[in-house]
């Protein structure tokens, strides 16, 4: 392990950290409140970050552990030092609350242990908004767009990163890719701004909103999340925007630079879109007669489905109430979750699609035994090594999701509520079933069980093997 | 596909399932009972097997396709024709229920949809466990040690009935292989009769007793199951057995045929045991306090964790009853299952082994990248293949799983309550949880669940693969 570059990427996301505590701090001066919970976090995490990046790098080579170990405690550090504004503001009746809520906000999970929201100083709640936004795209993303770094180092990072199975550069030069990404990922945000304005949203609701939607986080500044509103039209455009940012960013890179075609040729897209239509119509039909409207059912069947797949979590309504159909449609979109590349969590579609196919190519085989069967993605051929991986994805998600519902059982709570609890947090999407439901919230939980699910929530952001890696590394070295 | 060949096992084992009428038939003479059902399901088996037995094989290859589509074929067919005397007795209220019965004693499930087990002929309920000791080893493998067929076409059955990921053969001649194993089943099966004599079990009660646990079946002869003949002696009787059949068999050819050294050297079985060993240390101090002595207590986890992960689904308490932690572990056990090569059902230690293996692997390849990593099983090195398949088997296990669970949701079920009957007949266990759980039954359910659980269960016995290549063969070779 070369610990200086893991010293000093740890020291950069500190400092760049620490930069954007500027938001929450100019929200708190606007309205009035105590600067103070944000500068005295800035300046520690200032304190500890600087230093870091004083670290000299030696001509040492740079390996994929280096990159996974370092986004693995960058993220670890991130979300601990995160909670320091929460703990600060004293609003939180322990460290673990705000490392959770941290871990949650910055994994863009949006599972929250607050269960009076509306209480909390507009800053602060602008702060857990931001940490989504920082989140979703991507901390590592940032630094290379802003810093200039080198090749291989950053390509190693990033890969630990940006969800999916591959991870395509937009163009050819890193940091290009970067600067590309976060100005759709700006821009998108800005573009909900105005539309969530035009629906009548108040400025702080929207900023807020947009925030949280880019990041496919799901805090709410209401206790009701969007639900409470009671807005049909921002449900609508919040339920765009969230199946926006579930989308593969290379898809809108493509339709920027006009190639249409190949755009449109996406099939992970084009499944997500079916799985999003299909889903709606049957949660539709399934909940028929339950809400006020026809056009109130549908829109809510679409703004949960839009919510859920894109692993976002905000609510219109309590899921957990809905007929067992439903709800069994809701756990398998908690596991699908959204495309690769984009800001959403879950297994990822384009991982189900290969897993599929590789399942129907075993059976093809079979029947015709003499015959060659690529698997192919949008019409390329996917090499083996890809396939193999997936299928590795998916039993370490399934054997992480089943130890953390095992950990859970100290927990007075069903088994539905540890399994969904777990992949809610595997899938960084947020609200799970029964008592942690989209009404409920983690508070009730144990000190240990919220530690648990706050590194469950970085482990599914980092698609499990960067903190696997990370926790592993040394007791292999020392064999 | 090979239609006559196809067509000529399932002749074949209809004449089987014919003679093994005998066993019911007998019993009812002795017992005064009506002979009737019995003798008009062989006739119908013979006069509809006798027949397809006569057809006249050509010279034509003979493919792995066509293996496990035989075998697909021979199952679900063995299962309807064996729903038949139940159907003639008249003790079922619908010809779905006595296809889930008959479908659930072949796997060796043992779930049941009979709602006064005691009420019904003794006879019947001998054919019920008969069906797990044939079902167990497996029909396939009987018809191979008792008629003389060719080399490639019965290799090729056998691996789609004999599960794990490899199937070794214990003797170069494969006719020979079979014969041995049914030896060493019946032994055993013998000798728990004997056993079970001693500790003073009625003899009745005994042989359907030892019938049932060879074949990790589960059916019972009492409505409360072993727990109600208040036995602690049997129980331990009973629970040892049942993890002997969840042992591979060619660990007893080894110890028959004094290969001590390579029979201890199973991992598959240490892990196993040390599975066994841990669950019920676990469970014994969780349900501390809620049985009258700490024997009993730790009998009782003993017995329940030896009838899941052997996927008996005996049951001596409703474990259903206990905290959640032990209630996790029954779910993991459920999963995991018992060895390959065994007659138990479940994902399989070995399959398990591997997997965790393969993400070790994954990690020790991304710390050290240029260490060459083998996974090795018992000292030996696994081909990739082997490892893929496992993967892939993985990922087909938790598909149908998952869509059966959405399948159920028709049922007035919870999701805990259709995951678990999903997994309990997928893994060939019997109980779920709650309201299908160890002191419950299956009867409430509509017909169309019972088919699909009945499907469900035939799925898991052959290990998925030759059911739906049997199902899609002919949607793939109209491309």
């Amino acid at each position: 392990m070369n610990h200086r570059i893991i010293g000093k990427t740890t020291g950069t996301i500190l400092l760049v950290e620490a930069a954007c505590l500027v938001v929450p701090l100019l929200c708190a001066l606007l309205n009035g409140e105590s600067v103070l919970p944000y500068l005295f976090s800035a300046l520690i995490m200032a304190a500890v970050g600087f230093p870091l990046t004083r670290i000299r790098l030696g001509d040492d080579h740079f390996y994929a552990r280096d990159g996974f170990a370092s986004a693995a405690l960058g993220w670890i550090v991130m979300s601990l030092f995160g909670a320091l504004p929460f703990f600060f503001s004293g609003a939180f009746s322990s460290f673990a609350d705000c490392v959770f809520e941290s871990a949650s906000g910055f994994t863009t999970t949006g599972s929250t242990i607050l269960t009076d929201i509306e209480a909390l100083p507009r800053g602060l709640l602008l702060w857990r908004s931001f940490t989504h936004f920082i989140g979703g795209m991507g901390v590592i993303v940032l630094t290379t767009a802003i810093l200039p770094a080198g090749g291989e180092r950053v390509q190693f990072l990033m890969r630990a990163e940006v969800p999916g199975p591959t991870s395509d550069k937009l163009v050819p030069r890193l940091a290009e890719s970067s600067k590309i990404l976060y100005a759709i990922y700006v821009a998108m945000t800005l573009l909900e701004l105005v539309c969530l304005l035009v629906v009548r949203l108040p400025f702080y609701d929207a900023l807020n909103v947009a925030l949280a939607t880019a990041g496919t986080g799901g805090f709410a500044v209401l206790g009701d999340s969007i639900g409470g509103y009671k807005n049909p039209a921002a449900e609508i455009v919040i339920a765009v925007f969230m199946l926006a940012f579930a989308v593969n960013f290379a898809v809108y890179f493509l339709l920027i630079t006009k190639k249409w075609r190949q755009a449109l040729r996406s099939e992970e897209l084009r499944f997500f879109l079916i799985a999003v239509a299909a889903a709606t119509v049957i949660i539709a039909v399934d909940t028929a007669g339950k809400y006020a409207s026809v056009f109130e059912g549908v829109r809510t069947a679409f703004f949960t489905v839009a919510s859920i797949i894109s692993s976002t979590g905000f609510a219109v309504t309590d899921h957990d109430l809905w007929p067992e159909l439903s709800k069994t449609v809701v756990v398998l979109l908690m596991l699908m979750g959204a495309c690769a590349g984009s800001t959403g969590g879950g297994l990822k579609v384009s991982r189900v699609l290969l897993a599929f196919r590789a399942a129907g190519r075993e059976i093809r085989q079979m029947v015709h035994p003499r015959s060659v069967n690529i698997i192919r993605l949008d019409g390329r051929a996917v090499d083996e090594g890809t396939v193999a991986g997936v299928m590795k994805f998916f039993f370490a998600y399934f054997a992480v999701t089943f130890l953390v519902t095992l950990l859970l059982s100290f927990e007075d709570l069903g088994f539905t509520e540890r399994f969904t609890a777990a992949v809610t947090c595997m899938s960084n999407i947020g609200p799970a079933l029964g008592r942690l439901g989209p009404s409920a919230n983690f508070a009730a939980l144990s000190v240990f069980s919220k530690l648990l699910l706050s590194l469950t929530m970085i482990v599914g952001r980092l698609e499990i093997w960067p903190i696997l890696i990370f926790l592993s590394s040394y007791m292999i070295r020392k064999r």
